[in-house]
């Protein structure tokens, strides 16, 4: 159980650095070590070492520019840890933005990625196993590292979603699909359409075509791909819409003494849908295309939000998915050099 | 209550035209007339005419080679009933494409509209009244017209949404918002940046930046804009989700029998959300920038969602929403001929 360390920032937390110290504590109960980059007001305990910081970046801080004007902020000095290879991964709860910019300068991109996106792991609810068997789960990217793509990203993200969800998610060969509009090869804008016809060329990934916004909890796919806008406004409806329903039962069972103690009979069979629909289980999102490990964390993430981001950093490193995600796309021709000779590509690069 | 009579294609819904018809004579008994285009199986009744069509589109066709070339289909004469002034809307749970087209070419756009924007009606939970009391609606576009837009679509589409809404659903001074990756000005892509700079500047709406995904159900906004890629996958995520959580809690009240007994307990309680989860509680989406009235109901209608759907037409006729939004539009300089000279913008028209 001694593989490298995890780097773990642990400012920027809603509920503080201590969040942060507790999840580092579950994570090296499971004898993960954990380097934590936070205030001196943290202690080290067996398995956690504390490395002071405490300069941070704050979401309203510009990514770019703070990151590159703070050497000193715990999210700059846990990636170079893991750049200068004195821990394995990277793990924070901080400013989004600060972590993927951070991870992106300290760690460079894979070679013949275009650019890196942030992957979301979504639970299914336990009803749509995919025919599988155990509750699945979505790998949904980007989820609002680009803005703005092109065709052959979109093509690229779902090569690095399939070699995650084979490699982390231990899925056998991932149905990989392209979100839309409808289901029809022609439906969707021109983006979507070209990438739709260059992936359904390409035999080293299973592409089962369009999805549409209905299909991201049925389990019709092991892995969804979209620009990160959409992807960004589509993960937050659907975890706003879980939300506001769950607190629509809760209202509900609170409008009465029938209801009341209807809701005491029901809530150990509602115990499965709680977890299916708490962030915390998932532990973070995964920054694909680079050259190292990097989880972002919730920001609301409870202590144990933090330590199942670590463990998911621990496997990540030692399932190797950096080097699978390298050599699948050198073997399905899906590097920037070889989409740039594909004949479906029509803009610039 | 002898307004225009609505033009009703019986046509294309999942569950067959006995339902549109089922719909029909639901509005009629409140005095609405409605011409029915359908098979010559329907029936005539009181207040509800047959006006027989055995040709129709359906949803795999061409929405615009079909209606171009098939002048006999329900929903190409329904448009053109509404056009040529024997009726003085369209409502229609058939093709969506083959109604937005028909009614496009039929009606014409509004003077000084770039593009007609489909308007969803999203109930909102009880829970969400926004500050204002009864349970609201919110209104959101474009979710499925456009796949495509340029800032000045995104401004005016505010500007349509802002007027349907206060004229048709009675909100005072709706506040209107984008849809974004985060709620400041600079977060989104280049197009919706643009379109907040524009929007920021203009007093005719009530701008209040932009919402995230999140922000969607909880009444933080009277009125969403968004492209049409991005709306369409939205509304259906949210849809979906709601979906899936209310299936996971029904699943839940099936696992046992003290679980049995709690929801049965729960079940009235439950009754709010049941109605504001049902998409036959407001109609259907309102084709909005057309010099008529034209009412996308969903092809999985029930009979009462089909009644909803005429009700709605013929109180968007009676406010009378289209004149009311031609007006606001000109008042604003929220034209396309006003647009075009407008300091914010750089793309092309």
């Amino acid at each position: 159980m001694a593989g490298q360390p995890v780097a773990l920032d642990a400012q920027g937390l809603d509920d503080g650095p201590k969040v942060a110290l507790e999840g580092a504590r579950l994570a090296a109960a499971d004898g993960i070590r954990v380097r934590v980059f936070g205030p001196a007001s943290l202690s080290p305990s067996d398995g956690v070492e504390i490395q002071q910081s405490d300069q941070w970046i704050s979401n309203d801080a510009d990514p770019v520019a703070a990151v590159r004007s703070t050497a000193g902020a715990s999210i700059v000095r846990a990636a170079a840890d893991v750049a200068e290879g004195r821990s394995g991964a990277l793990v924070s709860g901080g400013s989004t933005g600060a972590t993927m910019t951070a991870a992106l300068f300290a760690m460079r991109r894979l070679k013949g990625v275009h650019r890196p996106a942030l992957a979301a792991q979504v639970p299914l609810p336990t009803s749509a196993d995919g025919g599988r068997g155990a509750p699945g789960i979505l790998l949904f990217l980007d989820v609002g590292a680009n803005t703005e793509v092109r065709p052959q990203h979109l093509v690229q993200f779902a090569h690095l979603g399939a070699a995650f969800s084979e490699s982390v998610l231990g899925v056998t060969s991932p149905r990989v699909a392209l979100l839309s509009v409808g289901e029809e090869q022609k439906k969707g804008n021109p983006d979507v359409i070209e990438a739709h016809d260059a992936l359904a060329g390409q035999a080293a990934i299973e592409f089962i075509g369009n999805v549409e916004g209905r299909d991201l909890l049925t389990g019709a796919a092991d892995v969804v791909v979209t620009d990160g806008f959409t992807g960004n406004v589509t993960l937050k409806t659907l975890e706003g819409t879980a939300r506001a329903v769950a607190a629509a039962v809760r209202d509900a069972a609170r409008s009465g003494p029938l209801a009341a103690a209807g809701g005491l009979l029901l809530r150990p069979a509602l115990g499965g849908l709680r977890s299916s629909l708490d962030p915390n289980a998932v532990g973070g999102a995964v920054l694909l295309g680079l050259r190292g490990v990097a989880i972002v964390a919730h920001g609301s993430s409870s202590p144990e939000g933090i330590a199942n981001a670590i463990r998911l950093a621990d496997r990540t490193v030692r399932e190797d998915a950096v080097g699978r995600t390298a050599r699948a796309l050198q073997a399905a021709g899906a590097t920037r050099e070889a989409l740039r000779d594909a004949p479906a590509r029509r803009g610039q690069e």
